[in-house]
């Protein structure tokens, strides 16, 4: 048997166990991990430097480095991380529905694990501990496949992961790092479907392309965000500016923040230089149409490609649209569904935006960035669903799991 | 481009003019569509007299000739039945969730149609009514993909469902139907992920298994349902006598049936034969293991394929289970996620087994026959999930939906 189905299979066993386990035990497991975790720093820290000198080895981006790089400190902030998790109310039991028949049925729906999660992910080895977390906080089991360049570092991780597990009441096979990372094992995890429940990638658009392509096993797609803010003509030019360069600058690698601007052209001949001044001077490359390269000539041409663009940095594509319609037609073109804004005076436009813009998150008058579980109050990240299955938006711990039917009777038969 | 292609893309548009439409209008639409499919029974029922006359060319068996035959009796039925949907509520609209930031952001979740719902199913050309009413009244665009044998049936329901749209708010691109019913069609539906947000497999197991294991659009799986019922020591012997000949008898060829008994020791051994002789008396045939045909020996001796099978008809296997932990083991390896139920007095094996037992409905002392929509109290029959994602078990209209963000401000940026 493959180490893919072997883990599959032992996870998937762990999984029932799991569902015979309280919240005070699944407590008690995390603050074990996490006080394992800060006595365990050294060692970890040893596996990192290994993963550390093979990429700088191969190569590796300064970048990407960063992100493989732990040191005492994010190793403290992953305690942190657990601990927080700790504090959240667990999901696990809620009753959702009453249903109660005249024959004297009581049927409820009650909120279960999903069983087992597969995570398939990129560098961070810090999503290994996150994940493992997330995953035992809501009563499943996992299967961890990260990349090839943490993997000492993940290594280490779980080990330790599993050392705190044998002091606690989970079994330690609940959490399940796959060794090999070439890529037969990730093509493994997803037909693995009679062990694993939902595949949730995290990392890149090619990652997550390839395992929506892919996979059998259901996923849950988060991450892409090619989001637009549409300024309306009656929009306040103050309010759309300060809007504009925060989606834009805030923080400009995350998947909430703008990469492409949708200007009515009576707003963009009165407050369009402005504005395209004003990015211009944050050091933000301007991809326009014809119209906006009339008012603001360092503007380089748009191409169509520039309107499916993620730029990730310090680049925005703008572009006249006549009108809220215009705006919703382009956004429900090349969106990739995750968030939307008007900034308008106008209280029908507004309605209509809201209503026919198909995202996870619509604003009017506020910045794209506040698309984020910790700011929509969920109180952890798993990630922004971008499909519509399941889950939509940023999604807190209900995102992971499921709910079933008990159904308790006195003998009663359908006639 | 193909067909399927074009009219994905067409029923994809269609979709985004269907969130502007309100529940009157769709009201308003469905009932069109009642009143046109009774004017225009003569033309449906000359077109349902092809297939029936091909289908008998082709010596299909007299049961796949029946859930293709139409009669004016059935064509009334489907009438009420659209009736029954618009008199249902319209989830689309509900807010699930409101959160007010301190900053004054108010942020609402929203119940929104899913957009493009797929449906490919077989044989009974009623699925094609039930399916886009049910679609429509969500507010969702769907794409039909029928079988060839109720191909004409089919078409003269769609051709018909088209002219009553015209009449109405609803744009008639709302629904599709894929004429060319050649796998090549259902192949390139599994990969539509451009213009389907969901694929929903109507038929029998290796249907809904092709569409799961080829599909990489989003699935929700229906069906299967090899359904448990365990007799536990203490279990009265009326009582499960009674839930046994109701999940097994009252209608055989249906999901939620029992399928398989589990029955411990001391009661088979004091109970068992009395039981066996009654479902024999029925006509049951019974597949036992070596305790049962110990005491009953006209049982045929049950192979491994047997726990594994869905007779969907005058069949069962019969096991020794040596308690409930025993019984839960067993259904959680052959189970396939349906119905399961527990017969006891004894409330801790109760409470264990509807904890451990993983399935989409689990029953204490009732009848497995009571997972339907209907008796749930959800008026309407989209099917039941036997997956764990987005829906499980009976699903109602709620299924048909997804949720998106609405975010209101004043100008607010992160900070």
């Amino acid at each position: 048997m493959s180490e893919v189905r072997q883990k599959g299979k032992l996870a998937k066993a762990a999984s029932f166990q799991l569902t015979g386990i309280s919240t005070e035990e699944k407590n008690a497991a995390l603050e074990r991990i996490a006080e394992e975790l800060l006595n365990s720093a050294k060692e970890i820290l040893q596996a990192n430097e290994k993963d550390m000198e093979a990429g700088r080895e191969k190569g590796l981006s300064e970048a990407i480095l960063d992100r493989i790089l732990l040191t005492e400190e994010r190793i403290r902030g992953m305690a942190e991380g657990i601990r927080q998790i700790i504090a959240l109310n667990d999901p696990v039991g809620e009753v959702l529905e009453t249903i109660e028949k005249e024959n004297g049925l009581l049927i409820e729906r009650i909120r279960v694990p999903i069983g087992v999660v597969g995570m398939i992910y990129e560098a961070r080895p810090n999503v290994t501990i996150d994940a493992a977390s997330l995953a035992l906080k809501t009563g499943n089991a996992i299967i961890l496949r990260g990349s090839s360049s943490a993997k000492s570092s993940n290594l280490a991780l779980v080990k330790m992961i599993h050392r705190a597990l044998e002091k606690s009441a989970v079994p330690k096979d609940a959490v399940q790092l796959i060794e090999d990372t070439s890529r037969e094992t990730a093509r493994e995890l997803f037909r693995l479907n009679d062990y694993l429940d939902v595949l949730i990638p995290r990392g890149g658009k090619n990652l997550i392309q390839t395992v929506v392509q892919e996979s059998t096993v259901p996923v849950i797609e988060t991450g892409a965000g090619n989001c637009h803010i549409y300024i309306d003509e009656s929009a306040d030019f103050t309010m759309a500016k300060e809007i504009v360069l925060n989606a834009k600058l805030q923080r400009p690698s995350v998947c909430n923040a703008a990469e492409s601007l949708l200007i009515h052209p009576a707003w963009l001949e009165r407050y369009g230089k402005d504005l395209l001044v004003s990015l211009h001077n944050q050091h933000v490359e301007i991809y326009g149409d014809d119209s906006v390269r009339g008012i603001f000539s360092q503007a380089k041409p748009a191409t169509e490609e520039d309107w499916h663009t993620e730029y990730l940095g310090l680049a925005i594509s703008v572009k006249a649209a006549d009108g809220v319609e215009e705006a919703i037609d382009h956004i429900n073109q090349y969106g990739t569904r995750h968030s939307e804004a008007i900034v308008t005076e106008d209280e029908e436009n507004a309605a209509l935006f809201l209503q026919k813009v198909d995202a996870a998150s619509v604003y009017h008058n506020a910045s794209t960035r506040f698309t984020d579980g910790f700011e929509f109050g969920y109180g952890a990240e798993i990630g922004i669903s971008t499909q519509k299955l399941h889950a939509r938006g940023p999604m807190g711990l209900p995102a992971l799991t499921s709910s079933k039917f008990v159904i308790k009777g006195k003998g009663q038969i359908r006639p």
